[in-house]
């Protein structure tokens, strides 16, 4: 940390701030200038060390050199992790497919389009079982009932899961049926549930938050990590601007940012970003072209009928063609594409 | 709901789009203009009325024309809503001050703190005891030991008490001490919560999202208010945006604007805000002037030594200016200021 | 400027950031933690060392010290600065109220409202001849005429007058005419345009632009400054933001934070920050509450027949209670109104 | 356009705006629901009729139907349409590398660098004379010397120049010596200069605004047509967000947005969206892959000397990576390079 003092700050306030950092336990660098001066506080830093000093009189502001990350840090673990879910590999050479409808409205929805996605190349499953909706009076899921079907068609498929939770309460059970849980934006300062499904130990597909920072989003990565559970895939869904012809925009500059800070794979979901089918490819293959690790994303066969987010869904036909793109996206930066059919045969 | 058609759409599509709207039971109004076919539809609209019409070919969008939220809009209830706390009304003629720390530390700076405010004119105590934290290392608040005391300081002033919960499983705990409950910015959307705390029947001071748009928060209100809970009392504390110098960009124009569509009372928290107390103190007064029912502000004597946001709380000398002050702004207005003193005279 | 290292540079890199540091002038200060080295550059700093340093092999990144305006920074200059205005005072104790139409449409128009706002206590007349409109195809504004009926207006009733100047090349002739020249938000960074307005010499409304950082404000003030003209008025009116129920959200944290940093007089535009009338009042009373020394204000009395923003035009009678309220909210502040019968009978 | 009536309007209110859409010289289309009166306007709109109509008694809100760009719109001219620049087409199935340093400094650097972008697959030289700072005391480039060294190199080497033009007056000069026109983020409304440029009848590089919504861009774009001049190329270049890892956000999304809404090419500039070299090259890749006809890069081979953004320029190793990617990535969605050389073979 190196503490700013005004520049009209007296002697004795710097002097107290010197004094300050040596109770904190750091050692104190103090740098005079002609107009200011400038104390460096060396040593193991608390988190609450900045706002501490922040309060002191005479100072200006506070710079932290440290990123408050750690074990989310690259710095802490240099090489690219990879997530295993079900025997999907995220995060390693090869991207990864996932899709699915947004909400399991039905069994027979629900087998119709995973078929459809996974004959076309997805090899991981999701589907909203409990959906958080703006509007109490929207359909909110099916919930459990939705959760089994997820789990029967998946395993039919050979196609392992992932489903939102929406609540620590919440993660006993969606964690009996599901491969991966997947927390969304909304949840991403829900530091309940983050400490649960970091406890419970299957692997967490956490969302960015659409007011998230990267540095936010990686300390809410934190809150998992530091309860033991290191399977983490990170995912850019866009955030909240000023600029709304799409839902959110997608903030693809996270993708390179978030490889240069976190060794966690990130993922991108254009869906949520886009909200209109007809942007989602362009969106998923800058995403692939970004370095991300794979996509997210919805499917549908008649999304007209769709209880939630139909406009947003790709027909069977689009998802046909994104996925022989990503394919050649990935190749021309030198990465394949996981594939359950080579998997299997392997 | 008005369904525009895209410009080239064919009028197979335009007649399968109406189609629809009698299918959802809707009454459809067409208009055909020279260059393309415009489709109202008119009726009892369900929220996903809109998706499921976005989704079909041919159509460029849909512009709702009802507000989503329905009993906290205005056309429900046109009079301001006066939402009782211990005691204390906050949305009425007379604005109120909220005051305390940040987070309760000990029984000690709890009570010279409270005491400190009370004396200077805030009547309702605000402190943490549950603390919602960016890092899984910073102090996380003292938790029900935390809540004791803050009801034990309250009671010895009678002062009625707010504090936050963070989540659904600590509705009943929190629930037995606080007058009040605090729903932070982060768990706007946490919907399990908002139902836990309008089913438990305690006024809330519900905060707005950092990226929540005014429906939206609205909406996030509806859902307490839809489990029959009509105790809700708005608050804007600041969004996200480009403008760094201060922590969170106060939405001023918010209070208006929610006055407008939402007959419930709202505050402004300053502190959150500003994030640095030099700036309190103006963001509090154009919160009052501009016509808000309130302010919530974190008031420290040795606000150095806290564990937590020590650079925003007020110190005493500054809040005794201030309670001046909005005493005087909302006399300019035409309101007077919630006196405890009167109060319990009165 | 302080230099921070990356957690792995090696020393030949520090080696070499203290070189540059030397061969820029300045006086380098290193300081090696345990995981990295960090370089304080002290001397006389040119607004390019930044970069320069930046892009050294081994840096993570460099943060500057120095505010970068000087001229328009309270370190230059403690006291307020109070800039007049053909008479009129902006700055001092008293606060300003600016009003008239958005466009000056014709003779009459311009008449009625202007006699309109002076009864009712507008001291400086506004008035648009050269509009600066998002679409070519919209009105343009009379140019020069609509100029000439300003300045024949104003002298009528004794106000000064400010309007609109667009591009550098108008600067001779706009300058004419007004008393004080104004600089729209989207030419807050057309740098020739500042430059000239700075040679010419007479007070200069400068309009926030709606994606500026206070920072980046201040440097367009400094521009002019620069240029000898130091009579500088700075104008929140709203930045661009995800929250769209209003036209732009008003920071009214810019206003204290702008007294904190500069010297210089800001007022509140809450025309267009509102761009409906029904929020003007709230956000103006609002600035005044927060030390804004004034505001601006577009008013009209048969805003449907208006060329231009006529939804956000004030009517005669709301204009009226406006002045009235702001009398009495600086008053609660310690603060009168620039009032032009008292400066006239003086 | 739609206007849309309050829910308690009166009828009176409702036929005074029937009346108003009648004198606009429009037909209204009336459709009074159960709690509200919605009036369709069809004609021929002008862009003033909105505000005339948002200002009446009763209206809540006007929806426009029709987009306000007309000759930048898909609806008018439905293919995509190519810009030629001294021989070098933008927009058709080919994608562009434009290249080169940030300010032209020196001849020696320019012609370094030039030939070093060229040999590795640039098509058009870029390099700044005319630099806009958002400090007075910023280095503000060469001026005619610096176009004179641009022309020259650009001759030599066969590669058609672009170079920014800061305001009006400077229109005929830069006009003189550049290929293409280039027009920076600060001066997306700077009208009179797009007037200018669309006059002079050079291709014009219109970089979107950072806080420009594409349909504001697309009007700026609208400003040039109007003038005659059809040879604009679109620019994607980062806007201004809460999210400051990178110095913009790039807004990806906007690539498939222009290509649905117009005609005109669109490229994306990674460089300053990214202000960091180690971005650079993702944020190329994901323009290419969203269905960008090229890229604009900024490359330096000596950035530490640099007194222009060296921190953002590419190294030359880094661009001859960046151009190989590009060409795999252009032809894994179907598409090719433009190729100097074969083009001159051809």
């Amino acid at each position: 940390m190196i503490v700013i003092m005004q520049q009209g700050a007296t002697e004795a306030q710097a002097d107290h701030v010197i004094e300050r950092v040596e109770q904190l336990g750091l050692t104190p660098h103090v740098s005079r200038g002609q107009f200011r001066t400038i104390v460096g506080a060396i040593g193991d830093k608390q988190p609450a060390h900045q706002a501490i000093l922040e309060a002191l009189d005479g100072v200006e502001r506070v710079v932290p050199i440290t990123k408050p990350f750690k074990l989310a840090s690259r710095e802490f673990h240099s090489e690219d992790s990879v997530v295993e879910v079900g025997g999907v590999p995220i995060g390693g050479s090869a991207v990864v497919v996932i899709a699915g409808p947004c909400a399991i409205e039905n069994a027979d929805m629900l087998n119709r389009i995973a078929s459809a996605v996974a004959e076309r190349g997805a090899v991981l499953l999701r589907g909203g079982a409990f959906k958080p909706r703006t509007s109490p009076y929207d359909f909110q899921g099916l919930g459990e009932e939705g959760l089994k079907m997820l789990r029967e068609t998946g395993d039919n498929l050979s196609m392992p899961i992932v489903s939102e939770v929406l609540n620590a309460a919440q993660v006993e059970l969606v964690g009996q049926y599901v491969d991966m849980f997947q927390i969304g934006a909304r949840n991403i300062q829900n530091f309940q549930l983050l400490r649960e499904v970091g406890d419970f130990g299957k692997p967490v597909l956490l969302k960015r938050g659409f007011a998230s920072t990267v540095r936010e989003y990686l300390m809410s990565a934190e809150y998992i990590l530091s309860r033991g559970n290191r399977n983490v895939v990170l995912c850019e869904r866009g955030i909240k601007t000023f600029a709304t012809e799409v839902r959110f925009t997608l903030d693809i500059s996270a993708v390179p940012v978030i490889k240069n800070y976190s060794h966690l794979p990130v993922i991108v979901d254009p869906s949520h970003a886009a909200g209109a089918r007809q942007y989602v490819n362009a969106l998923a293959l800058a995403g692939i072209a970004a370095g991300a690790d794979g996509i997210i994303v919805e499917v549908n066969d008649r999304p007209e009928e769709s209880l939630c987010d139909g406009p947003q869904a790709l027909l069977p036909d689009m998802f046909s063609e994104l996925v022989g793109q990503i394919e050649k996206v990935a190749a021309a930066i030198g990465r394949t594409m996981v594939n359950t059919n080579k998997k299997k045969k392997g």
